[in-house]
């Protein structure tokens, strides 16, 4: 990005398809200049961290991915950074503090007035991906016998920036015993109280139980604002919907990438050596059991069928070794489709732009391809000694298939929104179908011109 | 289910890991029953709405699964389906007439009041899948120069069942200007208006746009009740929270499902033969596909290497099909612990009873087996009529291989549950690559019994 003025820089990334009423709006949103941070490179965001006042970089901040917050950690001078710090909401500062290095973590605890450093302390007990790890101490409570109108009252004055439908009612103890959504209040008469109109079956969590079972609960009971309680049933904290909008989010994108064995959550914002850490025990077990295969093969092969020389025994040989070039290939290229699908669907990668996500795609096969060539081929000739040939092919063919598969599943979901067609349905069997049998054409073309190359027939 | 006492009936779906708290809370939640009712025969379901009251009725209703709905819309008679009818908030009316059959159409509509029929009727116009489809008309709004106290007095005084935390402000045309949110109303002095504490910044969504758009928005912006506003920017209506989360479960859960070739986006509570009417296009393309990959070994062999006879002839024809045994198992395979996975996540699958889901598996395992089995007998015997063994060894192998990868793809994430690791990272590469070795183990098993059978070497 050349030209550092923010409204350009801003109006460049907005999406062509953006609704133009929100356009034309003199705010830029927070979550908007998040969302862009990290296709910026480093000088561009920490810039725009520079131009924004106070309020609205805290706000920035606290929406971030956790890439773009260690860069901010590592740059922004103590002064500016604890300024930005103590505007931020309890949960979005415990956020923050995990993301800090450790030298820096107790002077910006400092900072802050005794209540919040409480909080925030507190806060960062919890695991992360916890229901006490992922609530807001900011919470408005009220006792069973106070007024309406107090309770109202104490709405209005609360200094919490996340308004919220309803006050948790709590006893002398801290224990919560019930709700009360603000239409109640409203509409009660002067003399009632908060415990007329509350309703004591209030759903509530506890502070250590899994973030999935907040999001569980928000979903069957369609709950914007959930009570976390420890032990005891004390109100400790309340997670809001947003939260758990994201935690929903975040624990789909898991799952389906864990399942494709992709390794990370967000793979079109990570480092590529980092991706490729993370793939590396799914991609050994497929070449490993992949190899199995082959040499289970040539095991029935030897021992139940006559074994013959010449021609065919090269091409069987070859033969033993589709289950990997396929299995590679399918494995890597139904990765790149998931990817992409997931991408489209979380904003993470916009489906008009697919350059931007290709080139690391690639160089993630290109790596990837290398690496199982190097292992493959190894592993070929310790097991057939005799036919170093066979180790060529492989180590030839593989990367090739992988980096075509790659290729391919990268760019056919591109294709399917160009066209109208959910992407989703071009990925999975389709294109494992389509993969194998390019893998193979490429198989036996880089075989044959080896064995030609070679002398051998 | 033997017993009808609806309390010992819910006491026995309750998860065994359920909060002890809310178990022990007197009122069982509407979005309880409607999660066990799919899990029930069609005499409990329809037992279960004789015993509830109107407004209970009512929310179990507008909670259940489209499945349930039309059971009841089928079986309850006119004048109580009528009375529930009346109860629901239009957004889950409009959703309830849409399963509804046509000849019942007119008169359930016919018995609401005038605005509430012509709430219905309008958003019965839009596309299910749209921000139109998804609204609710039920929306408070205010104009800027109505006095703060007024505004809540009307919050106060609306009949809608949701509570909001915010008003809209629209102005004469009714086009949105604004919104104020319930604690600056409440902050505001006597003499101001809604004008001056609204946010003039509101974001909004058209009502053509689709759902996927406005999750993305309140994703994005952490909103609590979206408007939706015509071509004109005339308020229409909301869109709450709550029903985004179901979106994006859905949409997450779509995208999974289709990426795996199930076709269907609740697998589980599916019949069988629906699934596999849906999936039959990709069992299809893998089929066709990994039969052409077949056909293509053999040419390449046939053009470029000797072709020799004997037992090496048999063996290696036995590998040309290597690749649509194993594509056709891992697909299988890796559907079914997607499915689980997936399930295990929503909550339609619980991780403690494989066995309900079980038997609906294998079943489609075995129909998918028996009709890829007669495709493939068939194509091998046209492409190699003198072989016809070659026929029966993939067609009896296929079936089984078929069988044993749904076997596993289903049980190991149950397995996973249990011993406490996250079943999403057992599926993929690592099940694909154990259904590749388990399959050509079986293939091979299979064909050299039955060559031996037929006294082929």
């Amino acid at each position: 990005m050349d030209n550092p003025d923010i409204q350009k820089l801003l109006a460049s990334l907005d999406r062509p398809d953006a609704d133009p009423a929100r356009a034309a709006s003199g705010e830029v949103f927070a979550a908007d200049i998040a969302a862009s941070l990290p296709h910026m490179d480093e000088p561009t965001q920490l810039l725009i961290f520079q131009l924004l006042d106070d309020i609205k970089a805290a706000e920035v901040l606290a929406h971030a991915d956790e890439n773009v917050q260690a860069i901010v950690l590592g740059s922004l001078d103590q002064e500016r950074l604890t300024r930005l710090f103590i505007e931020m909401e309890p949960d979005d500062a415990a956020d923050l503090l995990a993301v800090a290095p450790d030298e820096a973590r107790d002077g910006m605890l400092a900072e802050l007035d005794d209540d919040a450093r409480r909080s925030v302390a507190m806060l960062g007990e919890y695991e992360p991906e916890s229901a006490g790890g992922i609530m807001t101490t900011d919470v408005v409570t009220v006792s069973s016998n106070s007024a309406t109108d107090a309770a109202l009252a104490k709405i209005g004055d609360d200094e919490n920036s996340e308004s919220m439908d309803s006050v948790f009612v709590v006893d002398n103890s801290g224990a919560l015993v019930g709700v009360a959504d603000v239409k109640s209040l409203l509409k009660a008469e002067s003399p009632q109280t908060v415990g007329d109109v509350m309703s004591a079956d209030v759903i509530s969590i506890r502070a250590d139980e899994d973030q999935e079972e907040a999001a569980r609960l928000v979903d069957r009971y369609d709950i914007t604002a959930l009570p976390v309680v420890d032990d005891a049933g004390r109100l400790k904290g309340v997670i809001t919907v947003d939260d758990i909008i994201d935690v929903l989010e975040e624990e789909a994108s898991e799952d389906m990438l864990r399942l494709a064995g992709t390794g990370v959550t967000h793979p079109t914002s990570e480092p590529v050596l980092r991706r490729l850490r993370a793939r590396a025990p799914w991609l050994a077990v497929t070449l490993a059991g992949t190899f199995v295969a082959a040499l289970l093969i040539e095991y029935v092969e030897r021992t139940w069928f006559e074994v013959g020389e010449g021609g065919d025994a090269n091409f069987r040989a070859l033969l033993y070794f589709i289950p990997l070039i396929g299995g590679m290939a399918g494995n890597v290229g139904s990765q790149s489709s998931t990817i992409m699908v997931r991408g489209f669907a979380t904003g993470e990668v916009d489906p008009t732009r697919p350059m931007r996500v290709l080139r690391g795609e690639l160089l993630l096969a290109l790596l990837i391809g290398a690496l199982s060539a190097l292992l493959v081929g190894c592993g070929v000739a310790l097991a057939h000694a005799d036919s170093a040939w066979l180790g060529w092919a492989v180590g030839l063919a593989l990367p090739c298939a992988i980096f075509v598969a790659a290729l391919v599943g990268t760019l056919v979901p591109f294709a399917c929104h160009r066209v109208g067609v959910d992407p989703a349905y071009a990925g999975g069997p389709f294109l494992l179908t389509l993969n194998d049998i390019a893998a193979f054409l490429i198989y036996f073309a880089v075989a044959i011109q080896l064995m030609k190359f070679l002398g051998i027939s």
